[in-house]
């Protein structure tokens, strides 16, 4: 895992525009906010689903950066004080800290361009078409039906009591829709793979991706500032709905393994061939931060 | 002209989602920053080298529909607070003010990646591997070394003396590189062309994208609020360098027709298949908004 995170960082260096040219300050912005951090989980699964489908390395190492580039974007734009209006990320001021609002502001919407350029530049699949297919994946995960979507309705849950469908409906879009994502990329920058294999790769994706979720909240309720990089105790704070606020911390733990088992489940029609995906699914479950 | 931009109304209509899918106000929102208004120019002069490369009528629909999503996210961020902080747009209020900060955020990030899914979703060149230097086009210029690079150096030059290369750096980038990829994604929707016919439409789109602004810096000075649908005289009231500021109005509409000259000049490898753009140059110039 150690290693996948490596090769994603500086996939992502050399993707990133040089804070030496010009605007020098809003590339030397970009660098900060997508650089040197963050577990990196949805590039874990990538190229986890990459080996599934026997991926050249150089592909999932493109493929990898830009959704790890919208990724990025996604906390920039979160963490502005019209958003969640968070100070901390990854142990680091956030953007709009470091910087100012107006260049946060900026370096979001540069990175999401910059995710498509490269998803576009390289070689990415075995043919034009099916890399097209990877494009749109990315921007409709990315979208007002996945990521934003979910943001928005986050948005709007402040000070609710959510149902647990109404709490699900809200993730599968907001941090599932990019973790699917992830794992189909990975999927289909190798050989063609059979539909009941990427069916069990989306199910698989489907139910770690709200382990994530759950564990997020766990983690937020009960862990310390030092240890997650970002403010804890956040949610309570902003009166959010949560796995924790409707389960309680063991409740919620417990969902969360039932979740990974169903995860771990969807794979076996896989055979062999899923077990980097499962060590993947475990780390998230078992992460302290 | 009219014509045209009817078809790319009706095709943003149809490519936005429906404000009554989940998360309804998040799309109503999108609706209302992407819809019913604009000179359109950006489509106007992708539909004009549309027709130098013959290119399908269907297919310019989709990609116009694409750069005016991406030129509407720009303008719902530039908008903001924390950017320009305008309250006024194509006559009616900016998307914050009828919104709120944070959705206008969302659905400045909800275009930007709805017009990727839609320049990836449909096929818009005779082959696919066209089609994503297509999907290249558009990020590289709305990226950090296109648009968003131009804000960026935009937002630097406030209370600051440019000189005119420095001016028209920054407006290279920041209207002039979306102009530039209007014409080229136009040019690449149809039959092949010659390098030599698309090097005289990047000059062409060079000159009117500079053109343009001019005579914008002009409207922005003499023009009155309501039949600008902006608000006027915000150039002089932040301070910003503008051509006007440089030359004055009248040097600056001297300038634009100049250019303009320029641009028509750069046509004339073409033949007769220029006239549609030479037409659209001659608005650009002579619009009184």
């Amino acid at each position: 895992m150690r290693q996948t995170q490596t090769r994603v960082e500086a996939s992502l260096a050399s993707a990133l525009p040089d804070a030496k040219l010009a605007p020098e300050r809003l590339h030397d912005a970009m660098r900060y906010a997508a650089l040197g951090g963050g577990k990196r989980v949805r590039a874990l699964l990538l190229y986890a689903a990459g080996e599934v489908s026997d991926a050249a390395l150089e592909r999932l190492d493109i493929a990898a950066a830009a959704l790890e580039l919208v990724h990025a974007y996604s906390l920039v734009h979160d963490d502005l004080p019209c958003m969640d209006d968070d100070v901390l990320r990854r142990g680091k001021p956030t953007c709009h800290i470091q910087y100012d609002q107006a260049t946060a502001l900026l370096v979001g919407d540069s990175l999401h361009s910059l995710a498509f350029a490269l998803m576009a530049d390289f070689v990415l699949a075995d043919d034009a078409t099916r890399q097209l297919q990877m494009v749109a994946t990315l921007a409709q995960a990315a979208g007002s039906r996945g990521m934003t979507g979910g943001q928005a309705i986050d948005l709007a849950s402040v000070d609710k009591t959510l149902s647990l469908p109404e709490l699900e409906f809200m993730h599968i879009h907001k941090t599932g829709a990019l973790i699917r994502a992830a794992v189909r990329l990975g999927a289909m920058a190798g050989n063609p793979l059979s539909d009941d294999a990427l069916k069990s790769l989306d199910q698989f994706a489907k139910w770690i991706g709200l382990a994530f979720q759950v564990i997020d909240d766990v983690l937020d309720a009960e862990g310390n500032t030092a240890t997650l990089g970002k403010t804890a105790g956040k949610d309570a704070e902003n009166n959010k709905p949560t796995y924790v606020s409707i389960m309680g911390v063991s409740g919620a733990r417990d969902f969360a393994h039932d979740l990974q088992q169903r995860a771990v489940d969807a794979l076996s029609a896989l055979g062999g061939r899923g077990g980097r995906l499962r060590s993947i699914g475990r780390y998230i479950i078992e992460r302290g931060y």
